[in-house]
């Protein structure tokens, strides 16, 4: 659908702050799931905000006129969270990338949604604190997409996920209204959780301008090493049985020996193909008797190697594998591509069955389906890999894809972890959250939201967007003429 | 306003599940806060649900008749949270009391929310977890109030509030749908978050069946004990020092000279009327280091006794003074009555001049304004000591109560920190959200509740059911009579 953006003309927007070029269009028509999948839609127009005012005129502007607007920032999603599924404005957030105000007494800083993850950790690594929750993405990723997504990663089994690190936010409604949710307290039971609703809503209710983000004290001690397993069962369990035991890890990330396989052969390492777990460590004290008690647990599952470090270089060296994992998959047989990039995420108490069941759905369908993930979260990322050009595989592969997602949620865990919905997972939604829950989502979607504005085609699976459609279309049996049309 | 509630008797309930007897209303109509307030406003009857299908057969009726429904439990709320506005159904939720399923290798447990705090403490113990945000009151108040308010207490300094605990419900919205949010798994980034968005709501979007709570492990050293100060100013800032160090404190309790005072009479204690800082320690490892590392901030701030113990029976005698301060206070003049009790919450950096501030328009106002609170998230309790006789003092009282929260909204914190807005605190709401965010909560309570059947007159300065009163009216013109008229 073609969208009419020739308003943005007649807003106070600087000449280099809205753009139709194709190559502008065209730079903001994927993310890096989409990519892959090819189901990017190009916007009609990119339109780089500097300021909230900016972006509250184009988004009042553009509910006026029935245009859609998609947040986008890096472009790093995995589902199409930021792809336009309906043309209209891609709002390029990128811009918006300052450290507005830092409050290190109170572990606190307000930043930009276009500011990068890492770039927060450098602006407060002299006062020794540091954001927690960055995912693996966190050098080029920003702080709003992972707001948008309530991102997490490696380090989620100690710290949590974005969400718990959300003390308020800026935001801007469809229709232009400014809001700010939250306190600087860092407790309140004042009013209903706006952050948290709007945290993780992949820019579908509002689009956030300003975070106030929390910090924490650096750890004194960090250690961080690898372990190797005989089977990939023993591997699973010795992670269920570390959690259960509380053993106080910073980061578990579990191999299996396919990737392994991968990984050695991409490095040229010389390693048993065999699985893997990559741990780390933080503590002020007492982090020897830590490592001694993970020691024994792996111990009772088989562990064949364990070896621990707390100098960089060291550690550098023993979580290499996991490192260069994702360009080892990539470039392991350039025949093969991998379908959706992605994670599910069960109880802990489901995680063996989860790893253990994917590999057996994976040999079943005869498709080489390499796994790793934030082990202790029960989460797994898994790559279903077919050449393309093979129809029956690449069919075979989305059954293997859907199944592993299907039998997640049967687990009592959730289509995506990490990733939000996106267009990748709308599919899953009802079948995760049941169909009550899902329209008590799209009532606050409606409410929040009635014209359908905002970065419509995700999350639900019939979008408010969609609906927005059909009444309009009700509407054309007396209004027959009507500006900016969007269809 | 009373509401005609007969239509209960055609229910699917047991004779002993509704009662418009006098002396259950009574005992509805009041709650720990609205009791010194005298605000209660008794039901027109009270219903023991004994399920969720009872739940959501009284809503669903409830609502199609205009009634409204006030969910209430263990009635320990301070602002008047559970006790109805506008007459209607008190629905106790307290017989709902069930442990529905425990999964100890999850750290996991379903209750429904008339269990007690405390008996979710003592059902995991024998595996060495604990829930760790109870409230002080969590051995009288129920998990649903809890939520209901999202509560938080001593603990809330290293494990967070009841949020942070919570890892999905069973709910039912007004019209008696039914809900399940949230997962089993410990983090996903799957659709709105409707879990946050129901706790702390106040039973005003949704009354909660059932709990997903996440449980901890019990730390294996528990340290306790107590420092006094030469001034309040002193025990404030060693308070903030400690936090900004970020020293691992499990409870860190503020008691200014006033209330040591008022304690020390009461106990007849050999202790100086002088302000005191109670502290637990909670850690695997390296407690001695952490303690260590608080007694020297605490001596950087004139600390003049430090006292700690592993010893149960030494620590209760350490804390005895925090612990019996509620009936302090309460016992300390006849004559004196507090006025609504309550807490405000300040970022850490401005504890300091909150504590100050409190003292220093106290003493403008003559009055005995006692305070303590869970110093490390910025909290502070006070209480307003009136003669209710007097009707000069009462004024000047509430003036101090009124001049005490405004300060802290415009230090950047909360009305209410712990204990929900509830009808006590409903005139803070905007002040401390700003209009567009109470709107944008307006709008998301008239989504899921559009007919204002669910606590109407909280939350909100003027509810949704003071608006759905005034759409009748407008109806009233064309709808001359209409069964179960609220009027």
């Amino acid at each position: 659908m073609t969208h009419d953006c020739s308003f943005l003309e007649a807003l106070d927007l600087e000449d280099d702050q809205f753009s139709v070029a194709e190559s502008r269009r065209d730079a903001h028509a994927a993310d890096w799931g989409a990519e892959q999948r090819g189901e990017g839609v190009r916007p009609d127009a990119v339109v780089w905000p500097e300021s909230t005012a900016d972006v509250s005129a184009v988004l009042a502007a553009a509910t006026d006129r029935g245009v859609p607007v998609t947040p986008y920032a890096a472009g790093t999603g995995l589902e199409g969270n930021a792809v336009p599924a309906d043309g209209g404005i891609s709002l390029d957030l990128t811009r918006m990338d300052d450290v507005v105000e830092y409050r290190p007494d109170d572990f606190q800083i307000d930043v930009g949604p276009g500011v990068i993850g890492s770039a927060v950790d450098e602006y407060v690594a002299p006062d020794g604190l540091f954001f927690p929750p960055l995912p693996s993405s966190g050098d080029i990723s920003t702080i709003g997409g992972m707001i948008a997504t309530d991102a997490s990663g490696m380090t989620t089994v100690r710290y949590g996920e974005v969400a718990d690190w959300v003390l308020g936010l800026e935001a801007v409604l469809a229709d232009g209204t400014v809001i700010e949710t939250g306190s600087r307290a860092i407790k309140t039971s004042s009013g209903y959780n706006l952050t948290e609703l709007i945290v993780g809503s992949e820019g579908t209710l509002a689009v956030v301008t300003e975070a106030t983000l929390e910090l924490a004290g650096r750890p004194e001690q960090i250690r961080g090493g690898r372990a190797i397993f005989e089977t990939l069962d023993d591997a699973a369990e010795a992670v269920f049985e570390a959690v259960r035991t509380d053993v106080d890890v910073a980061r578990i990330e579990l191999v299996d020996g396919l990737s392994a396989r991968m990984a050695n052969a991409y490095l040229d390492a010389d390693l048993p193909d065999a699985p893997m777990v990559f741990l780390e460590f933080h503590a002020n004290h007492g982090i020897d008797e830590e490592i001694a008690l993970c020691r024994t647990i792996f111990e009772d599952h088989d562990v064949a190697r364990f070896e621990m470090s707390d100098d960089d270089a060291e550690m550098d060296a023993l979580w290499r594998a996991r490192r260069e994992l994702a360009y080892a998959v990539a470039s392991y047989d350039p025949d093969l591509e991998s379908l959706h990039p992605g994670d599910v995420t069960v109880p802990i108490s489901q995680y063996p069955e989860i790893v253990h069941e994917t590999k057996r759905l994976a040999a079943e369908a005869d498709l080489l389906a390499p796994c790793f993930g934030h082990a202790g979260d029960g989460n797994l990322h898994y790559s279903v890999l077919v050449d393309p050009d093979d129809v029956a595989m690449v069919e075979r592969g989305e059954e293997l894809y859907a199944a592993i997602v299907e039998r997640a949620i049967e687990m009592g865990g959730t289509a995506t972890g990490e990733h939000g919905v996106g267009q990748g997972k709308r599919e899953y939604l009802e079948a995760e959250h049941g169909a009550g829950a899902v329209e008590t989502m799209r009532r606050i979607k409606r409410a929040l939201d009635p014209t359908g504005t905002l970065n419509p085609g995700k999350v639900f699976p019939e979008t408010a967007r969609g609906e927005r459609v059909r009444e309009d279309s009700a509407l054309e049996a007396t209004e027959t003429e009507r500006p900016h049309s969007d269809r």
